[in-house]
């Protein structure tokens, strides 16, 4: 994985020159290109770990395990938002670990804790390292340094039960490691979020995530079945039976608790057999309103399809453009159907009805297959833009029906406001992608100059958007977890009380404070 | 409400001298009536509550709603378990409240913790007083009185939203008074646990409760949008987004928390339209096996009935006798279907295909009738038996798939083992009545002599099948909720880390330790 980008570098691209110059013309700007430094040039600040702790870490997992090396902290000194490539693109890796740890297994990792824990060292739990929050920025807290627990040396299945349809994997196993293996059974987990390339099992129970197929296969949470987890005062296992009333169920504790209460290791997951039909099918709704009116008359009936999203008018124009294809009036919506064929046939059929009924146009299977085809691609787009010096990020919330558009119309006039002026403008663009009986996620993709300051820039808009969603009824996040960046937005989230839970599970679990200081759990007061 | 039996006085019934003889020859035992005693007759320590505290209170909620009446205190000082019956039968209502509290709204349920927790009173949360598992038995603790927290005048519906199919209802609503108020606005909760016709909103969120439907429905919990919750530290609220990944669910912590944590006042709870069509159809299957892999198919695939119960052959055999039916050889499944008139019949053909292919033979829809209009009726069947000298008693817990019909047949030799004897033998009847893609509950209903000592009787059987659940890969509880009687068995349910989160979180809400005492959370160690 690119130190400075997302993914893989031989995947990169420049910017065709065409479509600079569009735009250009839209955002009303001039770009200047914001090449990355050469790796060599790259400033790390020297590590603070000593030979002895270093040597209590090599007892524990081997000293080949224990990586102190500049390449390999460079790669573990962030998350893959916008602000971090852009602070790594101009040579900038402070913060970075003073070393990188690879456990083999779940008593490594606990070990690993209790030493961590014993000499005040914080540590920073790391899968793909594919956080957009800051959840895996290197922050050391108050402690003598800080390492990265790699995880991905647990990489395996570790069982499958067909009849019950579950499959316990490895928190180190990413997207598409997990369904070859689960392939290999016939079965899926059918999670597939937009970093699945890179994610982790244990990243994807950490942060709450949720796959682009949820209307069907559920948020990873729900998928969960049981945890496995490291504490630095031992092991937390929580779930098992299909479902309990006994007491609060603390798998949801640990479901989104970012590595800040301890180590998830291992995650027991529900599985599905790989589906024999994938249906496709776009629609075109004259406006955002009756699309997202669509997405909520499927949403509360019993009749759903695996996968749907609609795009507003911006994000419907944009997306033809950057396809070359001619860009049709109003708004996109496409769906996906998977399951057994007969199964999926009928609930296309009822779907279909449904869809018209609302308004909605189809256009057929081809869209749908143009959006399969590119579904993992954005972030690449995104290092293109970046490198031609045109910053753009996502951000996004969810929020009830009754309050989904006016929360869409003000995060919208928050970021416009927030981006125009002097420097040019800003394209700003939204998609619903996840829906649920009460409500829906929206997801907004904002396009503008990087100007002179681009973090401050990015930084000002986040602000504003984020105070913007806090006013109107959303949440923080929907699927991108809290990490660094949306902290200081917690205490509003979940308020004092809340706030007061999260630290004493922490103290009760972590008592020194070491596990991911700085993320997630809000301050007292 | 009886104080000494389930629900409305003037539906009790004698047992049948027909069927009395014919499970005396069953249970190869003699019966002892055991009527209860008069009422006056029953002994209720004195109150401990003085002049200053009842004035505190009664500053709070007006001395209209704070009531030391013995027959008030006689009917909150417990649940309806049988041995809770069984002891007042006998003329024993130790522990007692030593008041109970009518708090009128939010804030007075949060003024009254106030002053529980600074004048040292513990307090117990009472909604419908239906818990099983003594939940609402008013444990003192250390503290210098109990008073009963009695929420009915929190009976109102808040708020509906009709587009985004939500509705706040106050924790005091009970079932049926809320399926009324939802029903003007042509809604439906969807929620029927056998208590429905007693229990509370509140009390279906502190427990985990999961209704009949729970198919189709959901559990309890999968069915709350948010909470407000009154601690001795102030108001926590939890949730509100229809989805969110703003760090762990704390709403999944408040579910559950059997009043330990804090005093549910209003539960946000996503609602439905009420169904346009409710299908019954009752299969018959050659054995239980054979019965469970057939609701295992349909719970794995994307077609679901809303309510589907297999009982096992003797379940199947008894229900068939006390209806007076033919007893047909094998195991009866009932299947129900509710929702969009086109939806439900395309659903249940779709179903309807797979029982046949799992082995199933269709029965029609009236046995579904007969299992509708007793659903509510067996606590009173209880009672009858009880009074003719015959324990009846119910538990359950829920396994993955796989290790199912090994519970069973664990939870089954543990509980006849326990039982025969010379006081003659027990009949031990199961049903699966709540099904996931991962697992099912199994529900066990014992009939035997009371004998001489039936509390210590049933005792020895309740810890008998306890111990086996836990060796067996079941949950202690799977909708009854943990109280004070599954409370030995939470330190194997959650281990030692799970109590010590639940300690945490409870000293962070409830420094003083009033909230229910002696229920649900283990002791350290």
């Amino acid at each position: 994985m690119s130190w400075f980008a997302w993914g893989d570098p031989a995947r990169a691209r420049e910017l065709d020159p065409g479509l600079r110059d569009l735009v250009a013309q839209v955002l009303r700007a001039r770009f200047e290109a914001l090449p990355p430094v050469p790796e060599e040039q790259v400033e790390l600040p020297p590590t603070r770990l000593d030979a002895r702790t270093r040597g209590l870490f090599a007892a524990v997992v081997g000293s080949e395990h224990v990586n102190a090396e500049d390449p390999v902290r460079l790669r573990h000194c962030g998350g893959k938002s916008t602000p971090d490539l852009l602070l790594r693109r101009a040579g900038t890796a402070n913060p970075a670990p003073d070393a990188v740890l690879y456990p083999a297994d779940h008593d490594e990792v606990e070990r690993l804790l209790a030493v961590c824990s014993a000499e005040r060292v914080a540590v920073v739990p790391f899968g793909g390292g594919t956080s957009v929050v800051g959840g895996v920025t290197p922050l050391r807290g108050g402690f003598r340094a800080v390492v990265a627990l790699d995880l991905r040396r647990l990489d395996r299945l570790v069982s499958v039960d067909p009849v019950s349809m579950t499959a316990v994997l490895g928190a180190g196993v990413r997207g598409p490691h997990a369904e070859a293996l689960l392939a290999e059974h016939g079965l899926t987990l059918g999670h597939l979020p937009q970093s699945h390339e890179y994610a982790t099992i244990g990243g994807y129970a950490a942060t709450r995530s949720s796959g682009q197929a949820s209307s069907g296969y559920g948020r990873f949470e729900d998928m969960v079945v049981s945890l496995r987890v490291a504490t630095p005062r031992g092991t937390l296992e929580a779930g098992g039976p299909p479902a309990s009333a006994a007491g609060p169920d603390l798998r949801r504790l640990l479901l989104g608790s970012e590595g800040t209460l301890g180590v998830i290791t291992e995650v027991g997951v529900r599985v599905r057999r790989t589906p024999e039909r994938v249906l496709d099918e776009a629609w075109t709704f004259p406006d955002f309103r009756t699309g997202v009116d669509a997405l909520r008359v499927l949403a509360q009936s019993d009749t759903r399809p695996t996968m749907a999203r609609v795009l507003d008018e911006s994000e419907t124009f944009v997306g033809a453009a950057m396809g070359g294809r001619e860009a049709s009036p109003g708004c996109q919506a496409v769906l996906g159907f998977e399951g057994a064929s007969a199964e999926v046939d009928a609930r296309a059929a009822a779907v279909r009805e449904l869809m018209a009924g609302a308004g909605g146009t189809p256009l057929g299977p081809e869209p749908v297959a143009h959006w399969r085809e590119n579904r993992f691609s954005s972030p690449y787009l995104r290092d293109t833009l970046l490198s031609a010096g045109i910053l753009a990020e996502t951000l996004e919330t969810a929020a009830s029906w009754t309050g989904l558009l006016p929360l869409y119309a003000a995060v919208s006039a928050a970021l416009t406001g927030a981006l125009e002026g002097d420097e040019g403008g800003a394209v700003v663009m939204c998609h619903v992608s996840h829906t649920y009986p009460t409500g829906a996620s929206l997801y907004f993709t904002v396009a503008t100059a990087a100007g002179a300051d681009p973090v401050a820039r990015w930084g000002r808009a986040k602000r504003a958007a984020s105070d913007a969603i806090m006013a109107n009824g959303g949440t923080i996040t929907h699927h991108h977890a809290v990490g660094a960046d949306h902290r200081p937005w917690m205490a509003a989230e979940i308020g004092p009380l809340g706030g007061d839970v999260l630290r004493a599970v922490k103290a009760a679990l972590d008592p020194e404070g070491v596990l991911n200081p700085g993320k997630l759990i809000p301050d007292p007061g």
